[in-house]
């Protein structure tokens, strides 16, 4: 707005929201991406971001070389494709999903046709729940879990409803008790989705175990009455594994693919930047999917499905897949490392050790608040240290009540260099937060 | 799903879709892009897809070749960026439109912080949608209209109420004239949006006279009482202009950035490979449509943003603008000296004479039934050409009644030779379906 104008423009009347934009919350996200900006000395834990030293940059030098160099094939990246994406990426793909599953594609149970390739994995979660969600439908997930999907997921006026998790994952029977509840409440029909994040998860860095993968499909299977509940399986994790065992996909579990979709995407581990995921579902399912996404774009963007493409079939998709693994473990073993070394030793204050992905989720004695509003975030801030705030990761109990007494620590986009001295900081306002609680409690005594 | 489980398997409970899946209708791309998949041999003056020959291989090869060389520039294309899009783009691209317009960039009335970078223009229309609409408000449109978006309208449950357009693009007396009976009816608060695709217009040609882009602003300032009504502007065609005047956007009448959101893309004068759309829009709405974007994707592919800002700095994008203009305009020169020739002489049969842009719009008279169920439009698949029926582009009249004697004419992929003999093919159908129309009518008679 120009300043000469502001005075004499007449009072400016309000802009009418949809009930949808109204009841959608500001993703948590900006606030921590502004905190880093204001402060660019911190050393970053919360990021989401993937390691920036590690991005395929000659990879994708060579490919769009050799992209362009054929013109033929540069004017069809150049072009528009269709909504699902490109065809022959998505026959890759099957191919690929096989390979993880170490099964042939054929026995998957769904084709190239039942993959959509969307703009991040994030685009295929968003048009799921479009495509299936009223306002007050019911949507299962663990607390904690992805705190952009479950935003989401309220966005589009689900009802979130959270049952716990343990080292195994999701706590699958609390899923039954729940879906039980629900049955005899009445309620069974709002019950949509139930999301569940199943390698290496976001924020714990848990893996849901292989009793527990079939049992969830049962679960679900059984309570599928008068309408299908579905799956929704986030696997972004999934090729950053470590160490422990390849398990099948709750997805490879579904030979006739009815029950599950299973998201994966390139940014975990290939590039961000291509911002494309690809995701399988069921026939039905993907017939109204695909509608929303010829409204919301009609197609994700193409060169980057090209490039995708050329680096499957040239092998510099899996070669990177495996400088990843190795680079990103190495960070792994020095956060855990530094955690042990640094952090106070005492019963209540514990951390996952996960076997992949990007993070670990450190949990304190109860009496420490380590949210966003609290001394603990400002100290480390103070400190030059941040992490995510658990509590976004939760939904409330019935009492409306968050835990506060969580942490996620990214060893993502960090410099190696830099997580030991990060965790040393951190260990810092976490050993002054205690002695000063134990203070406060001694007093209040 | 496989043959083998399906004797065996109990049958299938239906998908409980949302209430929005549920009146989603197909896009009637698919129809038209399967019809063209089966007829190979077809002269396509259908597709709205843009020209192959002239889509800048060379110049992404050396973009991505510079982008790629520097390691740095490099690793940013391949990570993550915010929501709204790459700020050193969003400056360029305020450079740029102020250029359109002939000002100063400092004159728009709003800067790069109120651009947004979307997948395509049409995410970009979505998401104001999205933000604005609930089931049942009103969007104002032209009759015809770009029938992606009153589709994409229609599915986010709003009314798409249309008024005529002629020569001088939308009657925007006939939406003061529409305003004044709903503010009369009580309905004047369920007006969200006044949808206008302002120059060379999908699906006619046809641009908003200078006259009629100020009137249409004073009128929608006049009825924003209670709360704001906007214009969205779509300039997809804007920078194709082949004769005639540069008009200033809507966007440009209103400095105190309140009441004008405008809509432009990378696909038309560029690469529609790249995805890219950007928006200009007042704050209180950006930062809603921003809130939507967070959930939908937090953010469009980097990497194409990337290479179209080294296409706006090294000069590559303009002069490409350039090469289609020249290539455009001789198209646009062909299809309408081969209408001339070929079609019937007839008054009840014109056609329109676009300045700029991809479209040619046929009226046949009001008898001729050009739908796509019609004799017409088998006949002229039979005959080896293929048009977009008129009849998606409108909304029906009080009575429900649709024209069905439109066709719109795309000289944006047909090769350059192929539109002479499109053209006549077309014409022999039309000649075919006047006589016999006109023989029908003798004998009833």
């Amino acid at each position: 707005m120009r300043t000469d104008a502001k005075h004499s423009a007449p009072a400016l009347p309000p802009l009418p929201l949809s009930s949808k934009a109204r009841r959608t919350r500001e993703q948590p996200i900006s606030f921590l991406i502004s905190t880093a900006l204001h402060n660019p000395g911190l050393i970053n834990l919360a990021a989401g971001l993937v390691d920036p030293l590690t991005l395929p940059v000659e990879e994708c030098a060579q490919i769009t070389r050799e992209l362009f160099a054929d013109r033929a094939r540069g004017r069809a990246a150049l072009q528009y494709d269709t909504t699902a994406g490109l065809r022959d990426l998505r026959r890759e793909l099957l191919a690929h999903m096989a390979r993880l599953e170490g099964v042939d594609a054929g026995t998957l149970g769904f084709t190239a046709e039942q993959i959509v390739l969307t703009t991040g994995s994030q685009q295929a979660l968003y048009l799921v729940g479009d495509a299936l969600v009223d306002p007050g439908d019911i949507v299962i997930a663990a607390n904690p879990s992805y705190f952009v999907y479950t935003g989401t997921l309220s966005s589009l006026g689900a009802n979130v409803m959270a049952v716990p998790m343990d080292e195994d994952g999701m706590d699958v029977e609390a899923v039954a008790t729940l879906l039980a509840g629900l049955e005899r409440e009445g309620k069974l029909d709002r019950v949509k989705l139930i999301y569940c994040t199943s390698y290496f998860d976001n924020p714990t860095g848990l893996t849901l175990s292989l009793d527990r993968r079939k049992r969830l499909l049962e679960i679900v299977r059984g309570y599928s009455k008068r309408h299908r509940i579905l799956i929704q399986e986030d696997a972004a994790y999934r090729e950053l594994r470590y160490d422990g065992p390849a398990l099948p996909s709750i997805k490879a579990m579904d030979p006739e693919n009815r029950y599950t979709i299973i998201s994966n995407t390139f940014s975990k581990p290939f590039a961000p930047g291509l911002k494309l995921g690809y995701t399988a579902m069921p026939d039905d399912l993907l017939h109204a999917v695909l509608q929303q996404k010829g409204n919301h774009d009609f197609g994700s963007a193409n060169l980057t499905q090209h490039i995708a493409l050329q680096a499957l079939r040239d092998g510099s998709y899996t070669r990177h897949v495996d400088v990843l693994v190795a680079s990103y473990r190495a960070k792994r073993d020095a956060i855990l490392k530094a955690l042990d070394r640094y952090m106070p030793k005492n019963p209540g204050l514990t951390w996952t050790h996960p076997h992949g992905g990007l993070y670990v989720w450190v949990t304190l004695p109860e009496r420490i608040d380590a949210s966003r509003q609290s001394t603990m975030f400002e100290s480390c801030i103070a400190n030059g240290v941040m992490y995510v705030p658990g509590e976004y990761c939760f939904q409330p109990d019935e009492s409306g009540k968050i835990p506060r007494n969580h942490l996620r620590l990214s060893f993502g986009q960090v410099d190696p260099k830099q997580i030991e001295p990060g965790i040393e900081r951190l260990a810092q306002v976490v050993a002054q937060q205690m002695s000063e609680q134990s203070a406060t409690s001694t007093l209040a005594l």
